[in-house]
C-alpha cells in the first residue's frame, strides 16, 4: 500500500491540503501519514503551531471518518517543517507528498514560502501543491 | 472527463511530467492536454524551446501508444511559459496541472525557477510537482 504524506497547518491551506489527501488516497488506494511539525524552542509558538493535542484529535476524528488509514504525527524535534516534511516521506518511501500553498492576495507578492519551495526542490517524490478554497 | 494541462519542454524534467501525467490520467480517466510554450521573437532559441515540430509529432506518437485522449499544442503568442500554462488550464477548467522540476544539484541553489513559481501560485487548481528520474 502507498503512502501520502500530508503536511498539516490548522489553517484553510492546511485544510485544503488534507481533505485532497484524502480523495488521493481513495483514488490511489494508499494510506495517509499527515505531519504537524513544529522547530520547538522560541518557534513553538509560531502561526503555523497547533494549539493543542486537541486539534490533532479533531484532523483524526475526520479522518476516521473517511475510512481511509491514517496515522496523524506531531513532530517537535528542531527541525524545520520542510525538513520533517521531507525526512519523513523519505523514511516511508511516500509515493506523493501533499502540501497547501497560500493563496496570492491581489497586490501578492510573487515568491513561494521557503518551506514550501525546500519540500519542492528537495523531495525524492512527486509534490501536489494546494490551495485554500476561496 | 476531467482535463489535465502539462508544461512539457524537451529536456528530462519534462518527459518525467509527461509520463507522470499519462499515468494520472489513467488513474482519473482524464484527457492529457500538452503544453510547449514560447514567448516567440529573441526568445524563441531559449532552451525550453522545442527545436521543430517533429518533436512533438515524437510526443504525439508516444501518447498515441498509451491510449490516453490527449491534444498536444505549440503556443507561440508573447506569453511566458507559466502565463501561458495558466491560462489554458483556465480556458479548459483543468482538474490538475503538472509540471517538471529540475532536480537540485549538490551545491543547488535554493530557488525554484520564476516559471515554476508562477505556475503554482497563479494556478486555481492544483499542480502537480514532478522531478526527472535520476
Amino acid at each position: 500500500m502507498g503512502v501520502i504524506v500530508v503536511g498539516y497547518v490548522p489553517k484553510p491551506e492546511g485544510r485544503a491540503a488534507l481533505r485532497r489527501a484524502v480523495e488521493e488516497a481513495k483514488l490511489r488506494d494508499s494510506r495517509l501519514v499527515v505531519i504537524n511539525s513544529h522547530r520547538g524552542g522560541r518557534d513553538f509558538d509560531s502561526d503555523d503551531a497547533v494549539e493543542s493535542e486537541a486539534q490533532l484529535e479533531e484532523v483524526r476524528s475526520e479522518l476516521d471518518a473517511t475510512g481511509v488509514p491514517h496515522e496523524v504525527r506531531q513532530l517537535v524535534r528542531g527541525l524545520d517543517p520542510a525538513e520533517d516534511l521531507v525526512e519523513l516521506a523519505n523514511d516511508v518511501d511516500a509515493e506523493l507528498i501533499i502540501i497547501g500553498l497560500r493563496r496570492r492576495t491581489p497586490v501578492g507578492k510573487l515568491i513561494l514560502g521557503s518551506n514550501a519551495q525546500r519540500v519542492l526542490l528537495d523531495a525524492r517524490c512527486p509534490v501536489l501543491a494546494v490551495k485554500a478554497a476561496d
